[in-house]
């Protein structure tokens, strides 16, 4: 599959978004008119530097209301295509796309626009280029591809056909399916682009909101797939446009969009498999959602305190590594790496998960031909490699073979004992969940990275008030649970926070069938934690029927409750050491949430102590 | 008016926002259910503290999905409602909102929510307090305020009221006026909040975008005089959800919210005239908008670059202040204050704007009365006073006398002369507009401010593509076009530069009846000019039918070109000195805009301007 993108996906000048789309891997790209009206470089050097970066130029675009008009006006537009032609030979581009007319259309007449399509088919055949028309989902007429193409077959002009934009065929939710009936050489040019469920006005929603595919609520997969089974096998090209995006780093953007396109057509080749069509779609290699984690580090330069809290949640000392200053704490099978190689005294924070696969080479390989950067980790020939990637938050996230006793624990901790499976004191069973902080700019990077990654589905997203803005929350888990990661963006206050106190922390959830008898250890063995206000437990009297003995015992131990239907949720949080905590839940009668209702009493409470300690 | 908040609106623990809102003036809050169980506060101890700092508490909100249920849910209602009142009687609080049902409601029948409701008002009434019903506008049966008052007046309760919600009311399109016709007695509560015009469902519309009044698109004013007429005297509360206010700062925002109250009882006292009603409206001085700006004012610690440039356009200089290090510069009428007070050596920016008005006395005591900070200026016993305020962007704005020679200008300059009138030289004849940077946490202030202050009226915004992101550009100015600031909300990357360069530069655009003589004129004094890419002209040639000589003169002198119907826009940009630069502009034929097709080349170009700069 050829893969393009539009440069208005992206940020910078016209020159960096070349530079950023060759470098991430892309084939070619679209050159969207406002970029290169703003851009010191003339056409030729513009075409000269695409050649020079290996990129072609697929598409010229957009060209606007044109069809559907009095003769008069029809006129002034074929003057105004023909510059563009003129321009498009200089630039060596032999597509335009024709956007349906949103304006100027004054004649809801299919045979009066096919016959001017036609016409303006014939001038872009005398400059040897064609026309792309597509149905824009808020065309004055025109706004369905099935009506788009009753247009361009009634036109029949060789270089008049189709360009089919999933944004605006699932915006309307359109069934896609019939793009498969739709002979394939008429088919130009395909867009991409994913959207949030969002229910508003299209225009607003498709030029602000629209994302990667994978990072949104479209079934671009399925879309994929018809597309293939057309015969179509041009350029598959991404056009985005994102207020985000276009204010985030441009290479990084780039290497975002490119690895949607990698998805897509693993995810299409994988549903296609054992039909043959044109498009040649790159497979990876097939790796199955995690089956648990491995372990949870925590990089600090003052291992203690860490030390300390997880010691108190029940956590047993299983050795130092034989070269480095990193410990190993475990409680049955939870192990918790707390790696102290930072010379800075910096302040604890989670920095990297292991998770378990089947496969753990296949994973890597597959995360590096999605455009992960690999993470290096030093070793030597008798220790066991460890091979991960950066995530785009920056967790390293490790590849771990399934297993209850992972060979790299060998390296720890001659002397000291291991507790091993299930002890009379291991009453944390596993990480329930990961909490993991998110800049506003990489957030829809990060959803796409850990479902193309990791195999990991996205649920419905949840917004928490905070004394400093609400709080985006995403969880992404496997479709059994074993794996849970609730991802946060950070409200705009916090976001330039130094990892010092202050910045928004992240937490390890510690999943447990016995909240009441780890709670009472960690009081026990001198546990500080987050202090839950009395108003807190008069509300949940009000909310809930439960009983004087139980509520009591929730206010004396500092638990947070909910309820949903049958299920319930009970937890506690730590207090916050750096940029971290720690929480331990239980889960009653298949209780699937994260108790969203109790966020706002942890968050205020952190906001309080942070401000506290920076005066 | 008795003016409250709901404690929801901004940012903070509800301690900080007590203190917030006392001391922004005031009289009441209500106090939001999650900001109370998130507190480490007692009920007595806010009760306490709400006495302490002078505020009354006005609601308890919201209580939610009680009516229109089975008698079994019911109860469960009564029961969670009972636990509210004793909190209530802590608190001292006699008012608890009661938003219709949208969850739990199954019964579609208004008889029954009556006598539901009735049930609820004598539980109310023996704690002594009382409920306000409130219609949301996507309530699962009741959604108007019409129907909530059928249903308020079926109960016929003392203890059961109405609650209004502009929001509510006007997001649905409702008329308002039909709450003249409820009687006073039966409104317990009012709740007003605006709202940019959106086209979205209601309820992520309300949650995420409501503002203070004057800072959206609903008609508050109207629906202000509406409720005064039905004999209303009770708090006016503000109640707004917006991501924005949620993260910025408490007491800023505080501020802000009273001064939309206080606007808002200024214009329905000026719409009331004459009428008599208990509720009190305190109007301020009545003023004009600005007839004109009387000066610009650049603060730069290196005056000699922008000197050059405004020489370059044409403008003389008239002399030094007698005292200070400030120079003036003026071409025919239009003055130009180059103020070096920067000891720091900083580079140019726009500090202060003197506004012509009738009254200048009247118009600080409005500005003050309306929570602006006076801007102190020193003078001596024989210089003129210049009264000011500080607006949200932290631009200075002076209240000037009409007058072609203001006073302060003798205060220039023994030496030196002033051109004065149209002398032949003279070829720009007004500030056409002023482009002020706006934060993004500061915007709906701005609006509001400009609004209240200097009674500017909001044009539709614009969103103009740029390098580093999209950028907002809301115009406000007189209805006669005399006083125009642009407004530019300022992209999340170049937020928090330094004044370097590399921040958002704001600029000063000069108008012209002859832009082609001043263009020329600044060629021959060696003006570097802001460079337009040649591809810009050529996409001109294909879009309008310019002749090829008027073609060649733009582009020979850098001229952008627009047009709007008949009207037709001609101007250039001068480079950027700082986060300065300087715009001269000719309307031609009643044009109106301010040239948004153009402004993407003029970022593009700033853009790489600055990157050069850093590197």
């Amino acid at each position: 599959m050829r893969t393009s993108i539009a440069t208005v996906c992206i940020s910078g000048t016209l020159e960096d978004k070349m530079l950023a789309c060759a470098r991430a891997g892309f084939d070619g790209i679209e050159i969207f008119e406002q970029d290169l009206l703003v851009s010191p470089l003339s056409p030729e050097e513009i075409r000269a530097r695409a050649a020079r970066l290996g990129l072609t130029l697929d598409l010229y675009q957009p060209f606007r209301d044109f069809e559907g008009v009095e003769e008069e006006v029809l006129r002034e537009n074929l003057r105004r295509a023909e510059a563009k032609f003129r321009l498009m030979n200089r630039l060596g581009i032999d597509t335009m796309l024709l956007c349906s007319n949103v304006a100027t259309a004054t004649i809801d007449d299919d045979a009066l626009a096919a016959v001017q399509l036609r016409r303006l088919g014939d001038l872009a055949q005398s400059y040897g280029v064609r026309i792309a028309y597509e149905a824009l989902a808020w065309g004055r007429f025109v706004n369905t591809y099935g009506r788009s193409w009753e247009i361009v077959r009634e036109a029949d002009h060789p270089a008049v056909g189709l360009c089919l934009d999933s944004f605006h065929i699932l915006s309307r939710g359109d069934d896609p399916a019939g793009i498969e009936q739709i002979p394939a050489a008429k088919i130009f040019f395909v867009q991409l682009a994913d959207a949030p469920v969002l229910s508003m006005d299209i225009l607003s929603w498709s030029r602000h909101y629209r994302v990667f595919p994978g990072e949104g609520g479209f079934d671009l997969v399925a879309f994929m797939e018809h597309l293939v089974r057309s015969g179509y096998d041009g350029p598959v090209s991404l056009e985005i446009f994102n207020d985000v995006f276009r204010q985030s780093d441009v290479e990084r953007t780039a290497v975002d969009g490119l690895r949607s396109l990698l998805w897509l057509q693993d995810r299409a080749a994988t549903g296609l498999k054992g039909e043959t069509h044109p498009m040649q779609l790159r497979a990876m290699p097939d790796v199955r959602p995690p089956a648990g984690l491995d372990y949870a580090e925590i990089r600090t330069g003052e291992p203690e305190s860490a030390a300390r809290m997880l010691a108190q949640l029940g956590f047993e000392f299983c050795g130092q590594h034989r070269r480095k200053p990193v410990q190993l704490w475990a409680q049955g099978d939870v192990r918790v790496v707390l790696n102290g190689q930072r010379a800075d005294g910096a302040a604890p924070a989670i920095s990297g998960l292991g998770f378990q696969v089947e496969d753990p080479d296949g994973a890597v390989e597959r995360a590096i031909q999605l455009k992960a950067s690999p993470v290096a980790r030093h070793h030597t020939a008798d220790e066991q490699e460890l091979r991960g990637v950066g995530a785009p938050d920056g967790t390293e996230v490790f590849f771990a073979p399934t297993s209850q006793r992972p060979a790299w624990m060998e390296e720890f901790g001659a002397g000291t004992h291991y507790p091993g499976g299930q002890g009379p004191n291991a009453l944390v069973t596993r990480i329930d969940h990961v909490n993991l902080a998110q800049p506003w700019q990489s957030f829809d990077e990060a959803v796409l990275f850990y479902e193309s990654v990791l195999r990991l589905e996205t649920r419905p997203a949840t917004e928490v008030p905070s004394p400093m803005g609400l709080v985006r929350s995403q969880v992404m888990r496997t479709g059994d649970g074993s794996v849970r990661l609730a991802l946060n963006i950070v409200p705009h206050g916090l976001e330039a926070a130094p990892s010092g106190p202050g910045s928004y922390p992240e937490h390890i959830a510690f999943h447990t069938t016995d909240i009441l008898a780890v709670a009472r250890r960690a009081v026990a063995a001198g546990m500080h934690f987050l202090q839950v206000p009395q108003n807190y437990y008069e509300d949940l009297a009000a909310r809930y029927p439960l009983d004087p003995a139980t509520l009591a015992t929730l206010q004396e131990l500092n638990l947070l409750y909910e309820r949903d239907g049958e299920g319930e949720f009970l937890h506690f949080y730590t207090e916050t050491i750096g940029n971290l905590f720690l929480e331990v839940v239980e889960r009653r009668h298949g209780y699937e949430g994260y108790g969203a209702q109790n966020a706002p009493v942890r968050l205020a409470a952190q906001f309080e102590r942070n401000r506290l300690r920076r005066r």
